[in-house]
């Protein structure tokens, strides 16, 4: 039997241990996606204790104490922060095989060296070792990013964001580089009750009146230029569903129309408008080089109670089931035609993988080492089994070795063990093939694969090395 | 190489095995779900011969004899017993990796003590031993309740179902307490030829006239009162796919009076119907305390040659793969909105537990710990493969602590060791990554998982001990 | 560790070992479909070197170099052969875990005795080896079939196709009995702009005018008379989705005659003209007593630019995501009115494979050992993973000792080691069941099952003993 969660936690093979102890662990971290603050980062903020660390963001961990039946005090409510960290330790026993029962424990090992078990028992014991050092300002965000070698992050901004922050972390103590994503969810959403609110927005920041479709594209033509201004190098795009349907700029423009004036459109014209934008933007993100992220598969905001109570985004999504093959085909065909950017495929619900895998095979060229990209394990996704499934997915259907990796998609700061996680996991799944003969057992190009997995693939791919 | 089906059968860590001879294996059975007809526990009922018992009425090993070309008149026609189990025991070899398999023989060990494979050359044996023992009497009905320390069953019944089985049992020698479960899939059931035939029959046991939807209402009301009394705490519906669409009171009258009128509903109608019947039936089921299980994406009665032959339930339905993410969480957003009772959702396609799990997710509160269910693998899934994808699928995307366990769903009296077929499996897992050192080796707290997910959690959260 | 790809690759038990060493291995192959040419069979072609016999026509291999950023002219552009087979060998090692790294070594191996790993620093001597070997001549088809042990071939053909090769093969010295297939899918294909192209060709080789419906099914029937003539046993059908609505004749002989005057056909007349043609055949096939095959869930030539450049099949399909199980319940439940012969149900998408067993478990009969079966992992899902979902899929829900096992679906001749890819994995499977316990370690037993799996049940089924 192994120790509880030891230094080769994850990796059940010699081989395996070896790939993550000598080639894997101490690699830099890029991450290329996630939902931190960059505010935060600015600011250098520290904890008071861990709840604020842990709890005050976490949807994740949310989900998991209302399943478990805690009191909503207890998690988004006024209980004291003592209170609702031991509602989350009474509760983590009942986690077995969650993610979250072991990112919580490789959190409290890597950034508090606490290495015993949270639950109710230990609970007050955690509590005081862990708010102790928290309390000594060891842990701000500038350490944890050190302590983390996180080389890069890409945050996720409205074309609207001033980007003030970023601009000023250029010549902060931050020790990562810190990049702007370009997500237009909101330019996207014309059946949206405020969508002509965000549009003044968007009216406001460019200086520009905009009045018709191609006024919205010149607008976000200005935001385009300047988030490359500011290192911009990756756009991203939340789709609930694939829409498609063939529009031509006339039709863009009519129905564009209609929204102004408050007209309902129907879900073809929805769709319609949808794909004519997405296009465009493709087109964009190629000129300028950028790599396009496209998430698919959502339902959100499925408690209508709970979103009127406490807003989105604090665990009432779900997946969704909708059909992607023929739309997103056509969808990327119609890209193709004008110009594809690179592109990263993901979808909520892990039984599209081997879809995606083969819809993006049918565009990959020259232009990069896997230019269409199987996007990692994915939000519900991202545990032992959904990681483990998307690499074998990747691997059965496409070229592994081209993979770009990890990201956190995380509002947290200390997610970083993620990245952890996943290269425990791969280096096991690479591992278990060389220790059974399926692939050559040849140091110097496991080397190499490892290393492109966890770090250059994706220096590369985006070309933030540029 | 183990022994053929040994007591470490499906044990294949030392953690499991201690798991489940220590804590799994003498807990009593809760068998919150089945169609185990009343009459035959009331009368204790005997079995002439392993046909009787077997294949009289178990259309999952029906299917397998056709599947292996068995003549359909040693299937459901008339050759004489014996050679029907012989059909039987010859194609048992070619089961290789199905449940059948691994149930049969578990049922020979545990209920006749035979420990040999069952083939064409084992059978005239097998068959002498076990008729041997039945014809003693020695193998009853009750004789197998007891022995199988099964404590309560719930079986499946129709609103207009008398329950006069039920209420006799109360003082009979029956060592299970055998309470009624609540399944008005005819209610719904708007466009069958037979609605109104249906109608006649709850008007007659309610002694109400039904001209009206608010009349029929009235009268599910009586219905509903009437099973609780008779200690009813579950309702179940058989949902061949997730039907929703707004519906006003008045609409569900309109088109309620249109199918007394034998017009035609529309697709939409129908869905419209059925949803707003399931919103007040969930209400109906919170209001008294009891639990929800919705079952979907079956496809029942495909091959219409054999239903006219043989009629429903003999072996010819299939898995369905309807769209089920947005229609469902529409329902139960719509059931939460009024009242929204402890509910388990199941669905026939595997790949629908990832949507499942997660839209469970967006409705959890402190009512109950894991008020919401994935269920348990069903059906075609109740094998080792779909019971380990399940338990798998909860864990990772919910907190598998909470979990309510087991049920058989059978028709038959020797599938109880379906329940230890899946106390195996599940402490198989456990003990793998308790192995792994991904879960601690902590005995007091496993030991209380372990019976929370075999016996505690099905009674706390059905309130069978109120 | 184990040695590289060495004799006991894929066999990771005692008793897979055994399985496949002493039962499975010497067994004769019988490809009942594969796409090979029957001329090259018949001119038993001889190939120049390495890049000729495997990279002149691999879609497979041109993805998995465009997945890894090759350009177009290694790919099936103006590059020498020798540029070419060094691109190809250069992305080898990135595609970790992809079947084609393992039929590449498994086919140095068998036919060109090379062992070590192919790559960049390998490719210089291995094309120096390979291409001696086929300078010599000592691997033409006739050579490598015979190594192969290639009892039987079902090619795939249009039902304009003279058969010629087929014909001449009988006395040819071919060690292997070549069979054509019944292919008519460009006979379903109404909406097609060739449709009208395709009418003429049958027209001619039939000598039948085709100007309704009924002559279409006349010219087809002459069509089918000759291909059984020749030996034809096996029907087979690419289906992008399921097509199924109810018609009548006289709506198909409208829809046919709507069709030949160019008019657009709407959807459900495309669908109504498409079920009422398959199932005329599928009762064509009936009557002679062959086997049919359908094949669905694909998508064609994604990409357009790269279709107008390089035509069909040349990488560019992917996996389709429709729904098919109420339009396949209905359409083999129409078919079993009239006669359904034999089936083999394929979905490119592995996760129908569960809709899929079930549903051909409501159409058994007693008329063959698994008259309609769950078809072999296809394409994309012919990997280790996608092999043994498939097998684990049909032992958990049908009987897997009736499967009809393994086929090519290839261009390649080269490919035979994909059966031997499966066999591998067939023992691996069962012989971990069998050390497990979980089935009997009876060898006589086991011989048997093994035997029938990789051969007997083949020929059995399809009737190529008769």
């Amino acid at each position: 039997m192994n120790q509880f969660m030891n230094a080769n936690f994850m990796l059940y093979n010699d081989c395996a241990q070896h790939l993550y102890h000598e080639y894997a662990k101490n690699l830099p971290i890029i991450d290329y996606h996630c939902h931190i603050d960059p505010q935060q980062i600015l600011v250098n903020s520290s904890f008071s204790n861990l709840t604020q660390l842990w709890l005050a963001g976490d949807h994740y961990k949310w989900r998991a104490m209302r399943s478990c039946g805690v009191e909503e005090k207890y998690i988004t409510g006024n209980a004291t922060d003592y209170d609702k960290f031991l509602a989350w330790a009474t509760i983590i026993p009942q986690l077995i095989g969650n993610p979250l029962y072991h990112w919580t424990h490789l959190e409290l090992q890597r950034y508090f060296n606490i290495m015993q078990p949270l639950n109710a028992d230990s609970a007050p014991f955690i509590w005081q070792q862990a708010n102790q050092l928290l309390l000594k300002g060891e842990l701000t965000v500038n350490v944890i990013l050190q302590r983390s070698q996180v080389e890069l992050i890409c945050t996720t901004d409205d074309p609207c964001d001033s980007l003030f922050a970023h601009q000023q972390l250029v010549n902060s103590s931050c020790p990562s580089k810190v990049l702007p994503s370009f997500r237009p969810d909101r330019a996207l959403d014309i059946s949206n009750h405020d969508y002509v609110k965000w549009l003044t927005k968007l009216s406001q920041i460019t200086h520009l009146s905009i009045k018709t479709y191609s006024d919205l594209l010149q607008a976000l033509e200005q935001r385009l230029d300047y988030f490359q201004l500011i290192g911009c190098k990756v756009a991203d795009h939340g789709l609930n569903y694939i829409p498609f349907a063939p529009c031509t700029d006339s039709q863009a423009e009519n129905i564009f129309a209609q929204a102004l004036a408050k007209q309902p459109l129907t879900e073809l014209a929805e769709n319609q408008f949808r794909a004519h934008l997405l296009i465009w933007l493709a087109k964009q993100y190629a000129k300028r080089d950028w790599s396009m992220q496209l998430h698919c598969n959502v339902l959100r905001n499925l408690n209508q109670q709970k979103y009127l109570e406490l807003g989105a985004d604090r665990g009432f999504d779900s997946i969704n089931d909708s059909l992607i093959a023929k739309p997103l085909a056509q969808l990327l065909n119609a890209m193709n035609q004008q110009q594809l950017p690179r592109t990263i495929l993901y979808s909520l619900n892990p039984r599209d993988n081997y879809t995606l895998a083969t819809i993006m095979g049918s565009f990959q060229t020259s232009e990069a080492k896997g230019k269409l990209q199987l996007g990692a394990a994915w939000w519900f996704n991202d545990q032992r089994d959904g990681i483990e499934e998307h690499l074998r997915s990747l691997a059965n259907l496409g070229a592994l070795g081209t993979f770009v990796g990890m990201l956190t998609d995380s509002r947290s700061f200390l997610s970083y063990t993620r990245h952890e996680y996943f290269r425990r996991i791969l280096c096991n799944l690479i591992g278990s093939w060389v220790e059974k003969g399926e692939y050559p057992a040849d140091l110097n190009n496991l080397h190499q694969l490892i290393s492109n997995l966890c770090y250059y693939n994706t220096k590369t791919y985006f070309k933030f090395g540029d």
